[in-house]
């Protein structure tokens, strides 16, 4: 599959976006017309840096309002054809895409829209061009992709194709079955972009939140498959208009982007394998596979590094946790309970690739405590690795002696380590050794049985790239996105989980320009939740032992028994221990959370068939961590 | 008329709410339920702390799906009725806000939701509170505010009434006149939202995109203007929920909610000016006029702070100003050509109140350079200043010495000091005698003749804001916002305009947490825009002088061929000067830029007739801005 983005996806000059597309590995590039503009590089020149980088300039966009005119308006756009034409011929790139016209002048007359199209044929033939029509959602008489390739074929002319955009297409709600009866020497040019269903009108939609395949709503597995029965073998386009992605790194923008078609690749070969493979269909985009999924079965680790040891270790201990044991060669310990395993890494300041706060808005640059590494349980690691990096993520460095057990990992979009390791054959995994534990060590009864959920910051540019790589590295699925509201802002929170709820990740996207509080947003706490058969006394003994609680505000009690009709019994034990409530249809929900520590903290979850994260109180501790924040500062 | 305001609307603890609230004016608050769940103060403190601040506790809110309920779902909410009326009783609260029932078993049947109202009164009566029934836009089965206000006639009960809320009634497309056939005695509360117009599902644009009033395109003064025809007397209280309001400095937000009511309370007040003259209309609620309004004649001056004495003189120089004279008692000098006067102050550092940069985010600390006072001419401006104050802008202090001309002035949202200057008897304003400037050293004949436009920078916290202030205190109005691409986002551009376009001031919106290039949003450069009828003279001399351009690219003068179809002389002279050009349907328009200076930078700008902005030419601009800096960095 040739694979393809317009420059508009991407923020920096015209020179920045070919560099960080050619080293993300897309085959080739559309110009935007503006991109080239602004840009103090000569076409000629801008040839060669293409060549030179491996990249091919397959598309030269948007030609606009230039058909479906009057005589005088025609002719000028014949003019600025032709000129156009000279420019494509320094830029060597063969295709121009022609949009419909959106216009309240536009000429409405499918024989004169031919006639036209035929006319700009014989000027593109003169230059070697050749035109690729679209149908834009708002054009003001083709806002369709079967009117469009009808003009098209009206015209009759080899210079003359049409160009599809799945956005342009399905935002209209159009049926993309015909796609596969189209002739394929008619489409010159095929564009992809998803989006998040919206009740939007079509122009602010497509113009602000377009979105990558595969993180939006678009069935776009189902278009590639029809390109493919359709013969399309050309090449396979990003056009992404986006706010988000406009102000992101370029560099990991177009990672972003080539992960998408990726996956995307992947899931439409797998869609079409019977197809293929009895030679139904014939894959003429070759269509490469991915390394197999290999969704996770459980949580190996959660690595938390702290230059506050002995608060760290303290607040494990007051939760239950036992030391396993200190790593032979590393300066790392591990603290169990149940099947929760926490590693815990001395560092000198933060390590992570990409901090999810800003470092310069630390309320205190020299303590810190973060979530900075998750490892999973797979049937099949070394697939899951290789998975990983063919959609585009750097691989984590790590030296291990021999005898260690190997264990790859790669850096998440959010700067999160993410480790590939074995599902263990009996109930301890065996890189524990290393860490001087023995197997009759592991507790069997203990109150908190393993980890519930990891909740992991986001920064906002990255969100859509985080889901992505959730979904297509290890197969989670996501759930719709709720808002949250904080004393600094809404806190947006979307659950990525596995098929079979093995794994819960819920990705919070704080707002990062708030300045009331300076809080959410500036450190978002990210959280640890640990699940225990029996919370109360989980919090019963933590109280003994000395822990800090997050307090909950008695107003939030009487909101209880308003709310839930909770007996006065009940709610006079949940306030004692510090507990919150909430229930759903499937059951009811206790828990409890911890202070802060850094940028962390711990909560302990009892699930009676809820299936929720109490969303509910989520407010109540953003409240709470708020008011301890602001009388710290 | 009484004022209020939900908390909802605003950041940050309850506590820190009512306190922003109390100081920026209010006469009352709602208690949004959250807001108190989540704070530890207990309800009979919390009416003590508003009684101290002078606030009455106006309305708790929202009662959800109490209404329109099947037998047993009603006896729950009657039992939550009996526990909120008991906390309404600790608060000190009489009304509650009940909604219409968004719930897809909703019961669809108005003669039981009657006696549901009825049944509900008698346990409010009880607790001695009244309940205001409101129609969301999105209820299952009642969504209009005349449904609403049937329901409640016919439950007819004393302590059940309706409660009016303009987004509801506007979003949904509905006809606020009936509200003046409304019986006032049964219309318990009013809320107030505007909105922009967006083609986007209520409910979403109703909880992140309303605004304050005068900051949406909904007609709010025909809604009040029936409220007071109909004899209404309660309560005006603003509901907005906005996603920026959320994360704002609570005061600002606070003091920005109160200037919308006081302007719409005054452009209502003239509205129905004649009908409360003639007694056809009783104005129940009182509503207070402000001081007149007084547009602006003209630019007085434009203050320019500096730290770069030398390369900012340098600069006026070559664009052809001459020094006027320093003033008398402070360390600022004035430069003049045409009717254009430039105050250039030295600074050791911004003193702008409100930068439009987050200090941490400057480039360089120590060089500033920034539009830091705007002075308009005005035919009153003690009025206009009076105005600006009763609208809650804070006064900036001034020394002044004995002789020397008064000058008053606020702070705009945006931090400008906004000054309010006489309309001058001659051709020159009589302040330029205390920079010792003499009559007969004025120019007559200066190439550059005053200033067309200034481009002020705003965070994007405060757009709505901006917006609101310098049209409720100025008189000025808006055009709709543009998007103009640049290589690190999206800036947004929205022109206000004097009625008789003798002041332009566009106000940008740059985007503020980009990553790529840390360029705009980030020091996002302001500019003064001067106004010459033959720019290429002034480019001609200002090349000859020295002056640094900002370089455009030979891309740009191709394009400008292939658009325009201009011939090769006109573009090579352009290209020569280092001019741009545009065209609207009402003539051309040619300009250029300097390079920048600190923040800010200048550009020329010869009008032919042509009204807009040259939007067209600003991604050309903020390519080479980008380049700039990245080559400095």
């Amino acid at each position: 599959m040739h694979t393809s983005i317009a420059t508009v996806c991407l923020s920096g000059t015209l020179e920045e976006k070919l560099e960080a597309v050619a080293s993300a590995g897309f085959d080739g590039v559309e110009i935007f017309t503006q991109d080239l503009v602004v840009s103090p590089t000569a076409p000629e020149e801008l040839r060669e840096r293409a060549g030179d980088l491996g990249l091919s300039l397959d598309l030269y966009q948007p030609f606009r309002n230039g058909v479906e005119l009057d005589p005088v308006a025609f002719d000028d756009a014949l003019r600025r054809l032709h000129r156009t034409g000279d420019l494509m011929g320094r830029l060597g790139t063969e295709t121009l895409l022609v949009c419909s016209n959106v216009s309240p002048d536009a000429v409405a007359d499918d024989d004169l829209v031919a006639e036209q199209l035929h006319r700009m044929g014989d000027v593109a033939a003169e230059h070697g061009i050749r035109l690729a029509y679209e149908a834009l959602a708002w054009g003001t008489h083709v806002n369709g992709h079967d009117h469009a390739h009808r003009l098209v074929l009206a015209a009759d002319h080899p210079h003359v194709g049409t160009c599809l955009d799945s956005f342009h297409i399905l935002s209209a709600g159009g049926d993309p079955s015909s796609i596969e009866e189209m002739d394929p020497g008619r489409i010159f040019f095929v564009q992809l972009a998803d989006a998040p269903l919206m009740h939007l009108d079509p122009l602010s939609w497509s113009r602000h939140h377009r979105v990558f395949p595969g993180e939006g709503d678009f069935d776009l597995v189902d278009v590639m498959a029809r390109l493919v029965r359709s013969g399309y073998a050309g090449p396979i386009s990003l056009e992404i208009f986006n706010d988000s992605f406009r102000q992101a790194d370029v560099h990991r923008t177009a990672v972003d982007g080539l992960r998408s078609l990726r996956w995307l690749e992947d899931r439409t070969r797998a869609a079409l394998a019977p197809e293929i493979g009895s030679g139904r269909t014939r894959d003429r985009l070759e269509l490469q596979p991915l390394p197999a999924i290999s969704a996770p079965s459980g949580w190996d680790f959660v690595e938390l590094r702290t230059t506050d040891l002995g608060d760290t270790t303290r607040l494990l201990h007051r939760l239950g946790f036992r030391l396993g044991g200190h790593h032979r060669s590393k300066e790392v310990q591990v603290w169990l309970q149940g099947s929760a395993r926490i590693v815990v890494s001395e560092a000198g300041g933060s390590t992570r690739r990409e901090p999810h706060i800003d470092p310069r808005e630390r309320t205190d640059a020299h303590s810190v405590a973060e979530v900075s590494g998750l490892g999973f349980e797979l049937s099949d690691p070394g697939a899951a690795f290789q998975r990983s990096t063919a959609l585009g993520s750097a691989p984590v460095p790590r030296h291990e002696l021999p005898g260690e057990a190997p264990l790859r990992g790669v850096w998440a979009p959010d700067g999160t380590e993410i480790f590939f390791g074995p599902t263990p054959d009996g109930s301890a995994p065996g890189w524990l050794s290393e860490f001087g534990v023995e197997e009759d060590a592991l507790g069997t009864s203990d109150l908190i049985t393993g980890i519930d959920h990891v909740n992991v910051a986001q920064r906002w540019q990255h969100y859509d790239e985080g889901v992505l790589f959730y979904t297509s590295v290890l197969g989670l699925g996501s759930t719709p996105a709720q808002d949250v509201p904080g004393p600094s802002g809404l806190v947006r929170s979307q659950v990525m989980r596995s098929p079979d709820d093995a794994v819960r990740l819920p990705l919070n996207l704080a707002p990062t320009a708030a300045e009331q509080g300076s809080f959410v947003g500036v450190a978002y706490p990210e959280h640890i939740a640990l699940a225990s058969e029996d919370v109360r006394e989980v919090a019963r003994r933590a109280i003994h032992r000395g822990l800090e609680f997050l307090e909950i505000p008695e107003n939030y009690y009487e909101d209880l028994v308003t709310r839930f009709g909770l007996d006065e019994e009940t709610v006079s034990e949940l306030r004692e221990l510090n507990l919150l409530y909430d229930r759903d249809e499937h059951g009811e929900f206790l828990h409890f959370y911890t202070r802060t520590l850094g940028d962390v903290f711990m909560e302990v979850v009892e699930r009676r068939g809820y299936r929720g994260f109490g969303a509910e109180d989520a407010p109540v501790r953003l409240a709470a961590q708020y008011r301890l924040r602001s009388a710290r500062t």
